[in-house]
């Protein structure tokens, strides 16, 4: 099997990547919607990104991937203490996933040979301290797209069926990609992702010459390509482990706060989940940047992210969600 | 796992936040509908009551928390009569849920290995005595909607399937939480909730600024937080618990039976399950407010709660609920 | 658990109070369908009817409560002829009751462990000899109210499935409650209840404090409430008793029979079924008055109560249903 | 369990009565459907007539009700040739009857504990030689109808499932009853039944006040009211006997043949199968009315019973089929 | 049980009678439809085509009814190679047939008593070189309507389900009835059928009459008719035979070809598929009228039956397939 | 069983054929979908090219027809190197598949006789290295393209149900059939397939004449038609095995894939998907014809291969996709 395409090999596309770094420094930032036209790389994107990510220390044998035995749920059963280092988990939800193999269900085979009612975790529990990854979450079952949010958001599986009463941790950055030809997402939905972005084709010859050309090197020249772009990927990777330390000790000011809740107010966003997003994404986004304390300007910069998704329609406005973000981002902060 | 955000660091809902208190002082006032917006903190209101709630006693082994032998059910085979102390018991309704789970079903691991017909106790008997809290009750399936509100009125969970013919108590509070934009309810299932409020987010900057503040420090500075908040819990339940004694004894006059009445009529909620909620409701609030009478602006503060979900519609009156029941409040009850 | 509302002690709903009187009286009249509002006492009434009802003599063991071995389905194996003392059955059909349930079914637990195919008797079995009662009629799935419906025509649950080939007496009267919001019966449904009243909540403030008063001090004084009503519900049984005696030596002449067929022709009643449910319910009213024979009075107060929901619909005239009715009654049979 | 209503005392209704006669002369003119409004006595009268059927001789143990060994099916294993006398079958469908109980199935009791694949027979194998009952036809869904119908004329039941291939013979008459406000028949079953009429409740006083009296006195005399009609019926069973007998020998003359073509065609009716069955009707109501031949006013009585399903309809003509039917009879044949 | 009616002695219905001819001298023109309204004797002609055809020898114990060794499928495990004499088989497709008696499937008894995993064959199995006959084929569900006709075309039966992956030869004709006004078949469907007809019942009287003398001897003096219309039947059956020998020595010319083709595009036929059978049908219809070459008038004889149901709808010509089919023709081949 | 009508014998169709033997040189590709009426031979070309493609080395027993023990999956427990050579897998999706035996499955066999959890490998794992063909894809069921297509993407089969969680190499040309007159596939599925062709019916007399005799030769004079014809798919096979060889040395300038890039944008194509599979199928298609450089004329020849069904819809252009794919190319390349 081949390597996935390097992170940094993606052309343009900088939004997406931004949002996925973001979410890489701070997690709780909650999950991404990529939404674009087809073969605009967003799968491989994704795929890119779980390469890219640092790894994690587990506790051996632990099916949720904890890092102490207090995190490890009793019915997994996990004696021992030893870690060992794994990489950051990326689940990938396939097509045609039953539900069962979701949240876990029954350990059917455990039923059968020893009458015992043993619970076998599903996805959900793989993808604890990880990344789980929708393809085409227009394509998925309703009820599994509201199970999967549910879940992000509590941080929780909780399962009751089959006669099972069981829950565990499950923590994960939910990244989802879809089509906006194939129907939009219930406003429900969207608020639930922490950030969102669209994604389009280049139309600047170069820029699509160059993208044939580095898909062509990876498909036709792959182990001299990854060498290339393996050490730029290792250079990212550093500094988005720095920023996660960073975060802590950044300082932020009252104004800042204030900043955050008239952007809200002023573009009409229900609730106060964005409010909570936007300071976080732009904490991170500051911490990345190697800055000390935030400023207006890391604001600025992912008001976009983790807003757009969340305005009220305006329907006498013609203009893009994120040209109205900006303009107003510019009434509210200056330019 | 964090501690449920503190009932009292819920900044504003002051509406949300008396109809919880309401049905802790008086649980046979029935459920409570919050709805409102996405963002605005239904679910963390409903997670955060169950923290503040006083214990129970109740029969040790017992699967529907009985105090005592004679509530007990035979089924369950409980023959000691120790008590114990528990938290009061708040069921989440997980997204999913099987109906078997719910109601209870046949055990199916004593099936397959002993070949005896036992019932496995679901949802509804550990919420025996406590709240059961269904998120989101626009996705729950309307059958088991039908089958919560059903067994919420008769207090009573009875089971005629696979060959089960099985009852228990099941006395609860529902809470449920929804978004008028994914659909309204049926006007039958309005009326079996208690009470109901509206909430939205605040649109005071100042205010928000605040919001952000607390749930950061809850998330950032979590156990210094919480010890700062778990005193003024304290108090809360402490007046609950003082509001619940006092109820017997509150002196209730003709007149306020009249108010009652009178008050239905005029807002033309049909029935008379309304005037029986609204007496509870208010009278919950006297003993709350310290008082030894029932007033009339006793009646006054709680009939927006008990009555805004039961008046008919009336298509050329553009106000809302809450100003809807203020008017003909003060009509009959003067201002 | 607490006893059931007295029926003496409901305000008011004389129609709703008569009719299952009436068929107290004579189950053979058919069943009661009560439409009404929403919180306007028809759970209520059904549950003290039940309280009310005297009790029957059964073959011990008999799954159908069947008075004499003749009546004891052979696959039932009833040996003995001890007669036992019970109270008359009501049976109350729970929302999300399987089909299986109702009918019965093959007894899985029989089947598995002894590899036999023997019959577990259902709801319809237990509810011989007595009553039936199914809240919101309308929620009930349209195959089981046929069924139901059926078997209460026919007298005889009838099971073929599973392999099984079943009968049994189903003898019982059926009561129905529904919500006209929730939408209208078929008529051939409609047509098979023997009798229907409509309910709705009083509008004299008087009375309304009154149910207030007598519902608080059900739950609040619930002993000493229970003591005085009691005796009242004591007399109103022996009149029931006493009337099913004088039922049979009640004189019915030619012209009754008569009245009874002008009334249904005018009133336009598909059918015959109108004529022979108004013959009986008049008859049983007049037993319950104490009269010796039937009379003009006795036809013209059931009158509504036996056709108001088998006439055609008239749709230029706007009168409801018992107005209908009353005018025609006075038509054909003077006032 | 009370004896069914007897055939002679139902009043009025001579369509219908004679329609069930004929097919019990010549059971090949196939079934009879009734149509009309509830309450008109349809169930009455085909539960009247299986007490009224002469009883048949069968072959001990043969599932099918076989009168020689060579028509009772191989399957079955029957290997002793007794005869005895049973009632001429009549199979009652239930509502709510699942296909493997009509069909007959699998024998799910000999599968699980012998490890053999043996036939169960069903209601098909019960009905051979004698009728098959549905009360609202409507009710019954599609596939079931279909299924009974192709059976009904193949005088066959194959069975193509769960691994069985059986065949066995399963010819029965079968009676419809419906109601028209509860939608009509597909014209492809309408065709399928041999002769249809459509019953109303009387409009005659009189009529209906002696309907009364002997349905009370059914009830309440029961006995000698048998008593008295049972007499009735023995007579009119003599003489279908006597019809059986006479029909073999009734003279058809080439002109009736004519006559019954030319009906046919005057009428619109689309294929042969209304000539051949028009043709049986008229001979077995001349062998019923002791004729020695075929008449022209045979198959004018009979022509509207064999004919009013099958018309074209005509949109502009308002007259009902009946009146349609006379009238061309009365054209084509002379009045 | 009685023998079918014979071919012979049905009346008129030229079209429908040469169609079935036809594929029985060669069976690689495909299936025959049959469309006319009810009761126009459709189904009385296919089963009188069984009894009509030449028997066919097999190996014994094939259950494809194979010829040789080689065509046996080898999970049949026949060994032996003798050849045994059986009457062409002609399948009836029972309505409600479940999908895996169609296609066979996982023999159920064996995998339940020895735990292997054996095919259990369909009836596409038993069809081989022989008929497959479905009524009413507008009644069968759609998936399997598509996988007889896959099947039909490909001569091979692909079972890929429950763990089996099986093949089989199952070459056969296939014949649908069915009645336009329960709705048209899809142009897919249509195609994959290779001749299709329309019969209508007569409307000359005479002949209607002779049709009811036919019908009455057949079923009144069964014997007698019988024997009568056998020998018919045996001259018939012994042309079809000479037909077969003859078709392979049939001279075409490429002017027939040219015809042939010419005719399709004229008609607007989309694919070639009409042309091969056309070309097939004609040549079967020359030799079975004794002819050395393949004709003109063969291919005008033919034409309507291998294309009426190919041309492209014109919804401004009014008049039926075959006019417009004949009018084509006598354009392009003269008259 | 007959031999596949040869490849090369198949009259006319040249962008179908061209499109097929693109696939063979460079399966990289991705898939061909062929939309054409009824009767033009798609079918018949797919199951050719299978009998036309060189055979491969495979490992003995693996499951997936690894080519070596690396890519041979881990549950499939091959031990042994042994290479046999198989033809190029080819396989068929027949109708009513099941999406297990697509995918894969639990062995039930070995659960139930062994009581271990099994994976039984589908047909997804056959067609690894081969070709999957799918007549009438519009036929099959949605969740089965969607599935088939991102496995044919990714190149890998995920299996996460009934407890299993495998995953193996699943490399496929997809080859999809299907007539418009059907329906039409979402644009995500179209853009999903690397070429697309649309088939017709020749309308030139000589050629239908032409394609029918070689139809009637293959059948009639089979063996003498495939050695004629066999020897001619030998050269071609010979060709595609040497531009295999040729295409990696082929030399591709900068200015093809500005060509490339250019030619994608003036045609409005989404996504990058084009460019990419353009410049593959223009590169097999110098190779397969021999040149030593990709040539604008390569460039020119494939262009509506690879992009005629990924253009933006114009409604106000009604020319079909092939002319407005060849307008553009002028305008771009030059004519």
């Amino acid at each position: 099997m081949k390597h996935p395409f390097p992170f940094s090999a993606i052309v343009g596309q900088d939004a997406m990547k931004r949002a996925m770094i973001l979410t890489a420094i701070d997690p709780s930032i909650g999950g991404v919607l990529v939404f674009g036209d087809r073969g605009t790389g967003k799968s491989t994107a994704v795929r890119a990104l779980a390469a890219l990510l640092p790894p994690i220390k587990a506790l051996k044998g632990c099916p949720v991937n904890a890092a102490t035995a207090a995190d490890s749920p009793g019915w997994a059963g996990v004696s021992g203490t030893t870690l060992h280092t794994i990489p950051t988990p990326v689940v990938d939800l396939p097509l045609g996933v039953s539900e069962d193999r979701v949240t876990g269900a029954l350990d059917i085979e455990k039923a059968l040979t020893k009458g015992e009612k043993a619970f076998q975790p599903g996805l959900l529990a793989q993808a604890n301290r990880g990344y789980l990854y929708i393809d085409e979450v227009n394509l998925l079952e309703d009820h599994i797209v509201d199970l999967l949010l549910d879940v992000a958001q509590s941080g929780e599986n909780v399962v009751e069926r089959e006669g099972l009463s069981i829950r565990h941790p499950a923590r994960f950055v939910l990244v989802g990609s879809g089509n906006p030809e194939e129907g939009e997402l219930r406003p429900q939905l969207l608020d639930r992702f922490g950030l969102s972005v669209d994604v389009a084709s280049p139309t600047d010859i170069a820029q699509r010459v160059e993208v044939i050309k580095r898909r062509d090197a990876y498909e036709r020249e792959h182990e001299s390509f990854m060498l290339r772009w393996r050490a730029e990927d290792g250079l990212l990777r550093d500094r988005i482990v720095a920023a996660r330390t960073a975060l802590d000790a950044l300082e932020t000011t009252e104004q800042s706060l204030i900043d955050v809740a008239e952007l809200c107010v002023a573009l009409g966003s229900d609730g106060l989940r964005g409010e909570l997003t936007l300071l976080k994404a732009a904490r991170a986004h500051a911490a990345f940047e190697g800055a000390t304390a935030l400023g207006r300007s890391h604001i600025r910069d992912t008001a976009s992210l983790a807003l757009r998704h969340r305005m009220r329609r305006d329907p006498l406005d013609e203009a893009g969600s994120d040209t109205r973000v900006a303009r107003i981002v510019e009434d509210v902060l200056g330019a």
